[in-house]
C-alpha cells in the first residue's frame, strides 16, 4: 500500500532542506515539487540551523562535497536531530575518495540518520569499510541478485541495527531493510542508470516521504523506492515511442512524478515484505 | 505596448552578468538566451569588477547564498553602479533567515537598484522587516489579491520611494510601481509554481529588459513579467495538451520565451496601469 | 572514419574526472553519460588527485572560476599527467577577465594538455595574449571564415606547437589541428550557440572521446567535434518539426548524442584533412 504515503505528502507538502551538490541540485528541486513538496537548498554554515528549523527534513548528498559545505552538514544535521525531523544521507561517491569515505563516517558519528540510501558499494564502503567503487557508480561486481538476495537482506539488516537507520541500497533489484522487516522491490528501469542524478534525485524524494510520515520511516522509504523505479518505467515507455534519448528521459520521469498519485502507485508498485 | 521592450532587447542582445544560486542557474542563462541576451555567471571577488564592466546589466540572486559570494556581490553592485549599468536584486528567501535578510538589507544599503523583485514574503520582509516566508515560496496569506490591491499598490510605491527601485512583486497577480505609476499584471498560469527557478528566471529576464530599456525601467519591468507570465500560459496550453509534467513545462517555457515576439506579447499582455 | 573512435568509447566506457563550471554543469555529466562515457564531478583540492586516478580523461573548465578550485585544476592535472591521462582544458571567458586569462596561463604553464578547445576569441586570448572575448561568446569579427582559413590553419598549428595540445577551435567552421595536420569540420547548425553549454558539452565529450582513444589523439579529437556538429544538425531537424525552441533543443542534442552510433557518425560528418 505505497499509495497512501505519496497522498499523504502531497497533503502535507513538507519543506525539505537540501545540502546537495551542484550536479544534479535544480533535477532534486523540481521532483521534490513533483512529488508534491517544496524545497530549499542552503549550505552555508552562518544559515544552515536556520534553513532546516523551518523544514521538516533535511537531506544532506556529499557528491562534489567541500570544506566549506562539510561543517554545514553537521551544523544542520545537529539542529535536524534535536527538533526530530527526519534526516537522509546520500553518501555519493563514499570509497572513491578518502574524503568521501571519513566525511560520511563523521556524518554517521554525528548524526542520528533515519535514513542512508546508496548503491551497493558505497553502502558496502560504509558499513565494512570498504566496496569497490566505480566512482559515483557502484561497481557491478557488486550487484544485489537473486542469488545473493539473502546475504544481502543479513547485511543490509545489521547495517540497519548498527546505525539506527532504514537502509535503503538502490540497483537493479532494490532493498529497503529497518534490521527486521526489509522490502525486495522489483520496480524500475536500466534507462535510470543513463543520466545523472537518478540516485539524488530518489533520496531527496525519499525525504520528502519521511517528512511526511516520520512514523512509518520503512515503509514511506520502500514507497519513495517504487514510486521512482515505476515512474522509471512509465517514462522509459513514453521515451521509447518518441525515440528520445538520456536527456528527455530526465524529463519524462520527473514529470511521471509529477502525475503519479496514490492509486495508480498502489497498482504498479511490485515489492515484497520479508 | 511591451512588446517594443522586448523587440529592442533582442536587437540590442546586452550581456548581462549573473552572480546567482546554483540551483537554477542553467535556466537563468537559457532564459537570458531565449530572450535574446546573452548571460554570463561569475561570483569570484578577483573577476566581478572586470565581468560586470563589460556587461550591460547586472543580475544579484542571492539563492543558495555563501561568504564567499557576499562580497563579489558588493564589488561587481558597486562598479555596475558606477558605470550607470542597471542593477536587479532578487532577494530569494529574504526572511528565510538571518543571513538572506541581513544581506539583502546591507545590499540595498550599497547598492543603488534599478529594479527589485520577489515574492510578496520577501519583499515585506524588505520594507517592513518582517514577512512571514515560508522558505523560498511566498507565504499564502500574503497573496495580492483584488481585495488588497490598493492596499499593495500603496505599499510597494512606498518602498520603491524609499529605495529608488522599481519594485516588481510577483505571484497570481503581479505588481510592478515606482512609486508614482504602477502596473497591475494578470498574466501567468499556477504551473510556474510547480517548477523551480520561474522567480529567478524573470528576475534574468528582467536584467536583460532593463539593460536594453535603461531609460524606461518600469515599462521594461513590466513588459518582462507580462512576457514570463504570458509564456506560462502558452507552455502550459502545450503541456497540457503532451500531456507533460513540470520538467517538461520548465523547457516548454523558456522554449516561448525564445519563440516570443513583440507583436504577440503586445496581443496577449494582459495589464493596466494605475 | 571518426565513427570508429566513437564505438571504442562506447565499448571502453571512460570514466571522466570534471572541475567544471556550475552553470553548465548537469549538461556535461548527461552527454558524458549519452556519448558512452560516464562521469564525476569533484573539484576539492583534499580529494581532486585521488579521483583524477580513479578516472581515465580529465576535464579542466574554467568557467565560473574560483579561488577554491584553482589549486584543484593544478593539483589534478599534474597526477593525471603523472599517470598519463588525457587532459582538455576549455578555457571559458579567457580574455574576459584577467582572473581567466592568469589562470589559463597558469594551467598550461604547470599541466601538459592533450586538448585545448575554446571558441576563436579564447584561442587567440591564449596564443597572442590579446582577443576581443564578448564575455563567453566569441567575438563576430574572430570568426573562421573560407578567406582567412589557411591564415588560421597556421596559426591553430603554431599554437599546437608551442603547447603540444591539440588545439580545437569550434565555431561556424571549426578547425582540429596537432600542427602536421589540421581537420577541417563543417558540421553543426547556428542553434548550438543559441544554449548555454555547447562548448563545455563539447569538451567534456571530446575528453571521452581522447581517453578511449589515447594514441590517436588528433583523429578522436576531430571525431567528437563532428559528432557534436552532426547531433546539432539532428537535433535542429527534430526542433523544428516540433516547433520548440533552445530549452528542448538542449535535451534534443543530448538525446541525439545518446542515439548517435559509429556508423551513422561516418556518414554524416564534414570534414577535410589538410
Amino acid at each position: 500500500m505505497p499509495g497512501k504515503y505519496l497522498d499523504l505528502l502531497r497533503e502535507k507538502a513538507p519543506l525539505i532542506h537540501n545540502i546537495t551538490n551542484y550536479v544534479t541540485v535544480n533535477d532534486c528541486a523540481n521532483i521534490l515539487i513533483a512529488v508534491g513538496g517544496s524545497p530549499i537548498m542552503s549550505d552555508d554554515a552562518r544559515e544552515v540551523e536556520e534553513i532546516t528549523s523551518i523544514c521538516s527534513g533535511l537531506n544532506i548528498n556529499i557528491g562534489t562535497l567541500n570544506e566549506r559545505t562539510i561543517p554545514s552538514m553537521l551544523l544542520a544535521g545537529a539542529r535536524a536531530n534535536a527538533l526530530g525531523h527526519p534526516v537522509i544521507l546520500d553518501p555519493v561517491g563514499a570509497g572513491a575518495s578518502r574524503l568521501r569515505t571519513e566525511t560520511a563516517f563523521r556524518l554517521l558519528e554525528k548524526i542520528k540518520f533515519s535514513v542512508i540510501r546508496g548503491n551497493v558499494s558505497e553502502i558496502k564502503t560504509l558499513a565494512l569499510g570498504n566496496g569497490t567503487t566505480k566512482g559515483v557508480d557502484a561497481d557491478v561486481a557488486d550487484a544485489i541478485t537473486d542469488e545473493n538476495l539473502d546475504e544481502f537482506i543479513s547485511f543490509a539488516g545489521a547495517f540497519s541495527k548498527k546505525t539506527g537507520a532504514v537502509i535503503a541500497i538502490t540497483g537493479a533489484i532494490d532493498l529497503v531493510s529497518d534490521g527486521n522487516r526489509s522490502f525486495i522491490i522489483r520496480n524500475g528501469h536500466p534507462m535510470l542508470a543513463k543520466i545523472t542524478g537518478s540516485g539524488c534525485m530518489l533520496t531527496a524524494m525519499t525525504a520528502a516521504f519521511i517528512a511526511a510520515n516520520p512514523n512509518e520511516i520503512l515503509e514511506a522509504t520502500a514507497a519513495a523506492v517504487c514510486a521512482m523505479g515505476l515512474c522509471g518505467e512509465l517514462a522509459f515507455e513514453k521515451a521509447e515511442k518518441l525515440g528520445v534519448g538520456n536527456s528527455s528521459f530526465r524529463n519524462l520521469l520527473i514529470d511521471e512524478v509529477f502525475l503519479l498519485r496514490g492509486e495508480a502507485l498502489n497498482r504498479g508498485a511490485k515489492y515484497e515484505l520479508r
